[in-house]
């Protein structure tokens, strides 16, 4: 009996395989890119969200190597974590190698590292799995969908990507060796659902520079635009508008600066601008000749731009007649902050150009159309959706089915879920362990207990009650001390804690001498009465002291 | 001299003049609207958030009335908190009468209140202030604007409107009586912002109308439409859907049910739907006869919808071809619950429509083109754009100016702005307080100290350090026992705190016997130890126990 295929999806905040995926064949398995997430509101104190690699740790025999399909952050950002349990080659393309570098670099992590460059068009055996990497365009140039040959068949891994036919920077997709491999047969297609729910076709990169152009050559004041620190095709419309209404480009922010050097470096970026030049220089220049450059299009507290909308960065001061363009649109959970950082920059004298006034934006996944164009060219005898929420995936597979797929061969996947093929047909066969893996400090993984703790903490704060007893007879030798913090006005919570001292006084007199019993009377009398009195339930710590 | 005018917006969490206004002439004051907001998630265990009312309560002997424009929450739900300060009559149309009943029985309010009915047209005589109540339409019935007749001229408040010519409930907006003011001249006019940046008009509620039918009409499954539940138009359109479909509505959640109970009665609904059947006789019938009214729009977590999704609700459990429609858009800071809502009830088998996909809601205000009507019927000499975040107060400040508004007679206010106007000329003259007020649990009032802690507290969880000290020679009598929660994974948490006891240990023996400096000393010294270890910092609270 032939082998059978495992494709496993590990990771995604709610985007369904979006950051990893294992694929697993006999004594092979490889794992297709390693992103972070970042932790949604609930998730208190949380800095970063990662996937969890169990299940490619205990197979990690089986381990050929960790394909990267570009260098966003979503899809490379979980590498500093990873790769200490999962040593292992890493390959990609140029840029995605200089970004990984940087962020292994800043871990310390470079040194061990195998970081393999791989050319568009070129193949890399590993294992029974034979990885050919294909250009596609997307918002970062050097993106690669990936065709992984394999005994039972192809596989097409889309990556993230669009059709965009006029790319900005490098050259569109590849879509002469996609066709080729759908008339050869495809085996599987694992496909970008990002934006599945939205009809026709996503518009090219251009249509921003002509944006961006317009809003330069028309405007008496400054031009500020903030966006995506990796979103090098969108610095280089910057600089090339900048360049046609004879503006000079200044850059702040840090991670703008570090991409825009090693940009440079490797030749991404052409440009008759200084973009390195210190922004200090920008003064003395008249407000139509400059342009600036920065992070922050998402309302990030610590960000350049958000420090400027705050008078609070150290060389941009916004006055009159500065034009901010937001070139990005709000990640959900973002519009709050974004929405605070326009209406100050408006309170400072700005006009705010945002994705939903101008054409400063356009999505970097495909829309429908292109979906479906896909799906007409490589014809796969499976479908699955990946990179988006449920929801998008569903709209994805009627998609699908839609354009002929077979309805049993289309899969809808959750993370963790293990779908086996053979040739013929596929089935959900186990789950792999695929919770969140929480990154706060310096320790990889917070626990379910410790979030509840600060959910607790962060609705109504801390009551500390704390009662000296006597070592001798088990007796509590007088009313508790009561600390709180987070709870209510210094006053009002003096007040009840007060009388809560008196409530607490009487329970401790009654009943046994035993410590457990003693603390669960304490708390129980004390939540309960703090609740009756305030309506809040502060997290009540009863502490006892021998003596 | 004549006396002047003072306008000052006193409520919205940065929708400036939202919740609240108060104007005030000489020895009289009016209010308008009495609103509350919904806390953002920085505002930690905050239930609401209300306006601040010191400046109207400091002047409390001026006070005429309160007048309410509508029956939306944001606009009557701080009248609970603030009348037992501001004791004085409010004057309201007939349904918002009906809506405001509701909520100060519940808060056992109603025996106390004063609640004066006016019907559109009439005019209420409030000291030197005339108050005409004039129709407009929104997305309620028996919304007001109002002409507020003063010795120095109208004042035109819109209140909450569009401008729909086709409205499902009520009349529409009485532009004649609008014009007639205009042509009589008006002194000030105060106008709705909300979509300042919308070009065009709002459309007319009827194309949800026509889209509910479409999906009732077409769908073999049940049509489960979730929506506000004040909108009660919306309420009489899904009732219309259904009786042409043939369908039977159900209504569920408590806050739907009540207010439908409560427009039946008022006359406001007509249909021949049994609205307040008991939602167990929907067993039994066909899918496709089934329509279930709900909230949970907004992702509420607590709301029927939302049990729904998570196969919580009592009667209806989610099936295959069930669609789900989401008729209303989503409030900024909600889209990640929503989102959330609309994967699970997907994972359920359902389908979702909501307003990025389909016509299944209108916005309740002016677009551009309606905002330009009410600027040319009325042709203020003063504006005041209210309603809106400063970015749209600010485009809406630029339409009345391309209108012909006099550019120094057009006046961009934030929350607490006392503007003074004679007939000729007006100046921001002063600062009314306008902080944000928190309602949380029984207590109106939670501080900045509360909250900061709170959101120190949720960040990194809390360590409790416990000393005993010998009470003659104030030496400590040993390490301290340390307890910490929602800091570390507890065999992490435990590792290092056993490490930090010894640290402590260290920095107790040193120093004077002094309490205060002992409890720094130790605070210091366990901040540091921690962040060192695990970059985290927790909030540290050493405690002495004298023994």
């Amino acid at each position: 009996m032939p082998e059978k295929l495992r494709i496993i999806p590990l990771g995604g905040l709610g985007e369904i395989g979006k950051n990893m995926m294992a694929l697993e064949l006999g004594n092979d398995l490889i794992v297709v890119d390693a992103g972070l997430m970042f932790p949604e509101e609930e998730m208190l104190g949380v800095d970063l969200v990662i996937p969890d690699v169990t299940y490619v740790e205990e197979r990690h025999h089986k381990l050929r190597g960790i394909v990267i399909t570009h260098g966003h952050e979503d899809h490379t950002g979980a590498l500093p974590y990873v790769l200490p349990k999962l040593r292992a080659p890493i390959y990609c393309t140029r840029l995605t190698r200089g970004l990984v570098e940087v962020k292994l670099k800043e871990h310390g992590l470079l040194e061990q590292a195998e970081l393999r460059m791989v050319q568009p068009g070129e193949r890399v055996r590993l294992g029974e799995f034979s990885v050919e990497f294909i250009r596609v365009t997307h918002s970062i140039p050097d993106s690669a969908a990936l065709a992984i040959h394999t005994p039972l068949g192809v596989i097409f891994h889309t990556g993230d990507f669009k059709l965009d036919h006029t790319p900005v920077m490098g050259l569109p997709t590849d879509l002469q060796r996609v066709a080729e491999l759908g008339r050869q047969g495809v085996l599987l297609l694992l496909s970008d659902s990002t934006y599945a729910d939205v009809p026709g076709y996503t518009p090219s990169e251009r249509i921003v520079g002509d944006t961006l152009w317009r809003v330069m050559a028309s405007s008496q004041g400054r031009v500020i635009v903030a966006t995506f620190a990796s979103l090098i095709s969108r610095v280089q419309q910057v600089a090339d508008a900048a360049s046609a209404c004879g503006r000079k480009v200044f850059v702040t922010g840090r991670s703008m600066l570090d991409n825009v050097a090693m940009a440079l470096e490797q030749g991404y970026l052409k440009t008759d601008q200084d973009l390195l030049a210190p922004i200090e220089r920008m003064r003395g220049l008249r407000p139509d000749k400059v342009v600036v450059l920065t992070t922050g299009a998402q309302g990030e507290p610590t960000s350049a731009l958000v420090r400027m909308a705050n008078r609070d960065h150290r060389y941009v001061e916004i006055q009159k007649g500065d034009v901010v363009v937001l070139s990005s649109s709000p990640i959900p959970g973002n519009e709050v902050l974004i929405n605070r950082t326009i209406n100050n920059l408006y309170r400072l004298g700005a006009t705010v150009l945002h994705s939903r006034v101008a054409d400063v934006h356009v999505r970097g996944h495909a829309a429908q159309e292109e979906l479906k164009l896909m799906l007409a060219l490589l014809r796969p005898r499976f479908f699955v959706p990946v990179h988006g929420e449920f929801r998008h995936l569903v709209v994805h597979a009627e998609l699908a089915k839609a354009m002929g797929v077979a309805p049993e061969n289309v899969f809808v996947l959750e993370d963790g879920d293990i779908l086996e093929l053979d040739g013929e047909r596929g089935k959900v066969v186990g789950r792999a362990p695929a919770d969140l893996v929480y990154v706060d400090g310096l320790a990889v993984g917070v626990d379910k207990v410790v979030l509840r703790d600060r959910r607790h903490l962060a609705s109504d704060g801390v009551l500390v009650a704390l009662v000296t007893v006597d070592r001798h007879t088990g007796k509590p030798m007088g009313p508790p001390d009561l600390v709180a913090r987070g709870f209510m006005e210094h006053e009002m919570s003096r007040k009840v804690l007060e009388r809560a001292r008196k409530v607490a006084m009487e329970v401790l007199s009654k009943g046994s001498g035993d410590r457990a019993d003693l603390n669960a009377r304490l708390h129980e009398a004390l939540v309960q009465f703090v609740y009756n009195e305030t309506r809040r339930r502060p997290m009540v710590l009863p502490l006892t002291v021998e003596v």
